[in-house]
């Protein structure tokens, strides 16, 4: 068997010129990186994007599992095969980080015969939009402490300061350090740390403005911190908006790929999906919409953060509207929600699939909430059994949903053409009636008790005064209005990872609230939240390295 | 007048494949980032280097003074006005660092119509190079830390690590931290500290490296810092050599853009002149001098700091031979040498260029020590007087050397065509006798006290004994064939700043060294030196931004 790498190295690119030609994309329009990427101009993104839009398919999953389902190949294969179909297609995908590569997780960029391509480049610096979100962000920390150091005429309160320095790296040791040492002409002393870069604010208003002067504006509502008295500082107040924007600049553009079908992919963008929403660019979204029938987009995690975050999040803000819902599954997953361990995942266990079909079941329901259509992708391994699938396609059908067998993992776009043709019927019959959970209107907490009682199926939310006390301060600043953006496991609808299939009655305790005012939400902390990364014992990147000829070795 | 922004706007760019065909380079090797810049491939490189090489002209300056000198516009006019005069000429220069654009610095692309193109690029993020690089450090200081992690199994000295992080920004507040702060899961407590991207020893190997496989060599060779015994732990030791060179692969293909005049730069790599060599790479000198009949290149600061390692670090490392030199002056940074202020430079005073005209007549005599022949340029301000040229011009005479006349920052390639017919002439003759200062056996100190004699005509170097025991056991590692890399002023030959003119018979002290094992020098500090800037009160950052129609606005 191949691996992703000799699969993806095998693949003929075409000219980015050409698919960008295939996607109505004109020359004139494409800033070329090197022969096979390029970024689009803002004017013509600014022109295709006010065109009619195409229709939105969300690709989302169950919730996650160590035998893996496969969203990100599946968006891919579903692109590849609706643009089979005669549907002009555009995959709208989020940027790697360059941190986990050098971990253990490998690239982000599909696999098997479902790739976005180059894939090396993509997985390092790409078009250096991260390294530019880096910038943009310690850039703000750099004139924050420069404020400081020169006699804090804001009256900043430096134990206040939320502003965290930021790096596109996994790097526990930068998590908690003290700046500013050496003494009166060295800076400032204060307590600080290092987010990932993609768990930066920056991230989010980035992947949430709609064009340059959105996310000058977002950029200068960014909260670093509050004076004694509780007053808000904000970036604009440090007059650093505009030099960020200016070093985002041309990361606002979108960047075109292609698969390895040789269908046009929208790479753009990557928050994390607990402390951000986790999904491409509003830019590159709505440039999809204005250029193809269909854009096909994922959403980080299971459906009950990721996909949720996208719809009342990234959608509610950016006036989208879904067609379509996809959720991916595999027979394995839900055995393992069934409570099979994974080593023994390769015996047939019809029990288990019925007992974990659950987790898929919820998620569907969930997505019917939001009055989306839904199909399941099943993603066929070689030990899945028929009456496996057929326990999983019977479940299915008691709420009125194909489950659908993919093969795109090893057979391209062929292996999700049954797929693309129940999508298209879904978006065909325009069965949607989008609508987000709740209204902008409704109160912090009781917006976060929706989200729970809805989806995650919870018997109630705990709040700590203190963190009442915020969140109605928030509401008295004119925050109230924002969405809530839920850090949680991805693991399980509960706060417990272990608690597998379809929980309820559970128990939500918010811990913690952040005021993200730049990127447009308030971030509701219910467990364990890791903005920094670490390496792992024998990290990936002591065996990555380049061969006598140049090329990389051991990256994926 | 028009801002060097608004020449820059105004000039009509070719597209980059034009120029590269008019420099000889096919399109099949050219990697575009946007229409106006682009990498060169590494397979084109390998070759291009290879053919007989062309004549390597270095342009230096006298010891600069706020007045300013204009080497980077003498080095592009230069370049304009030798192609202008049929020699196939092609301009090496150093990439800007982000840091200095949001302090005070302002652009590094030239002046007037002396400017490489795009500007706003080259300034910003350009082809990310110096992102790779700032990434490169930063991988190896996670890796490090992770090492410490998991059990240290190399037993590093915590306290003796060396190694510190990167960032391309003015960020006073990272000079000295403590980091790995929150307790056992959260990493190893250890003091810290960040330089700005130019310092790092990875910038200074990316600069000399010859190629992928130098490179990854060179990075290897790093020390990171000691064991408890005083054993050298390198970049190899933790197995980072092998990603740091994957992250930097794109990157060491140099970068080809464009002057006003449509003349062909290659703009790659930009170590500090103070604790690093301080110019271009050697991939693109090296790839200049296969493809041109001459390439022109700049050194940073004076020539007694500039050229001086130029001419002994990198000519050396990497077997080049310049034919000519060429040092930049004006009337008005003379004055200052003679002891003008600053606010007295628009009033004739010939006895003041009397004075001042031994600074620039040392750097002569210092080029003609490395047996190269030397033309002055003097740059020409309005308020220069004929019998002010008259003195320099008649001190030159002196030096059997001609300080010709430039206007090329207010006119481009026709202001320096006397210059360009001067140095061609000088390159025609083939007089240059080039030879480094000192053999590579000689002892560590002894290159110092050598450098000091002939270049600083210092009577003295004191060497305290802690650290001429360093030298002694780096020598007996051995590193005693390492030239040696002085970081002191650059506004005197001596050690004091205010000692203008040509001091001798000072005192060159000797305060710390530095082993920079994989760029392959050792750094001998005499001075203040700084490896990370801060920001001034107000910071240029505060009034750049983006207009509405998203122009970049005040960044120069």
């Amino acid at each position: 068997m191949p691996t992703d790498l000799d699969i993806a190295r095998a693949a003929t690119l075409r000219p980015i010129a050409e698919i960008a030609a295939r996607a109505g994309i004109p020359d004139s329009a494409l800033e070329p990186y090197g022969k096979y990427k390029a970024k689009l101009s803002q004017d013509f993104v600014a022109e295709a994007s006010a065109r009619p839009a195409g229709k939105l398919v969300l690709v989302t999953g169950i919730s996650p599992t160590p035998a893996g389902e496969g969203k990100t190949t599946t968006t891919i294969g579903l692109g590849d095969a609706l643009n089979a179909l005669g549907s002009r297609t555009m995959i709208a995908l989020r940027e790697p980080s360059l941190g986990p590569c050098f971990g253990v997780k490998g690239g982000a960029t599909g696999g098997g015969y479902a790739q976005v391509l180059p894939m090396e480049d993509i997985n390092l610096h790409f078009t250096g939009d991260f390294h530019a979100i880096t910038s943009a962000n310690n850039l703000l920390s750099a004139m924050l402490d420069n404020h400081l150091y020169w006699g804090n005429e804001l009256g900043l309160d430096p134990r206040r300061v939320t502003w965290r320095r930021a790096m596109d790296m996994n790097d526990r040791n930068l998590r908690d350090c003290v700046v500013g040492l050496g003494g009166a002409t060295q800076g400032v002393v204060r307590e600080d740390g290092f987010d990932i870069t993609v768990a930066s604010e920056v991230m989010a208003v980035f992947c949430l403005a709609r064009d340059l002067a959105d996310l000058k504006a977002r950029l200068g509502r960014m909260i670093v911190g509050r004076t004694r008295d509780g007053k808000a500082v904000t970036a604009a107040d440090l007059k650093a908006d505009g030099a960020m924007a200016v070093l985002l600049k041309d990361a606002l553009s979108p960047n075109l790929v292609q698969t390895i079908a040789g269908s046009p992919a929208l790479v753009h963008g990557g928050p994390f999906a607990n402390i951000a929403h986790g999904c491409n660019s509003v830019v590159a979204t709505r440039l999809g919409l204005g250029l193809a029938d269909v854009v096909v987009t994922e959403a980080g995690f299971g459906a009950d953060l990721g996909a949720e975050k996208f719809l009342d999040i990234k959608c509610r803000l950016a006036g989208l509207e879904p067609g379509a819902c996809v959720v991916v599954a595999t027979v394995r997953a839900l055995k393992m929600h069934g409570g099979v361990a994974k080593a023994d995942l390769g015996r047939e266990d019809v029990a288990a699939v019925e007992r974990g079909v659950v987790n898929l079941a919820r998620h569907v329901e969930n997505m019917h909430k939001f009055g989306l259509p839904v199909v399941v992708a099943l993603n066929r391994f070689t030990s899945d059994t028929a009456a496996e699938i057929a326990a999983i396609q019977q479940a299915m059908a008691r709420l009125d949903t194909e489950a659908i067998l993919c093969t795109h993992w090893a057979d391209g776009a062929e292996g999700a053409m049954d797929l693309a043709r129940a999508v298209k019927a879904r978006l065909d019959r325009g069965a949607a009636r989008f609508a987000p959970l709740y209204p902008d209107a409704m109160p912090l907490a009781e917006k976060l008790r929706t989200i729970a009682r809805e989806i995650y199926r919870a018997a109630e939310v705990t709040i700590p005064a203190p963190v009442a006390q915020r969140l109605a301060r928030w509401e008295q600043e004119g925050f109230g209005h924002l969405p809530v953006c839920v850090a949680k496991t991805q693991y399980s609808f509960s706060v417990d990872p272990t608690a597998l299939g379809a929980p309820s009655g559970h128990a939500l305790p918010l811990r913690d609230v952040r005021l993200s005012a730049g990127a447009g939400f308030v971030v509701a902390i219910c467990g364990e939240i890791m903005t920094m990364p670490g390496l792992p014992r024998r990290p990936a990147a002591e065996t990555i390295t380049l061969d006598a000829a140049g090329n990389v070795e051991g990256l994926f």
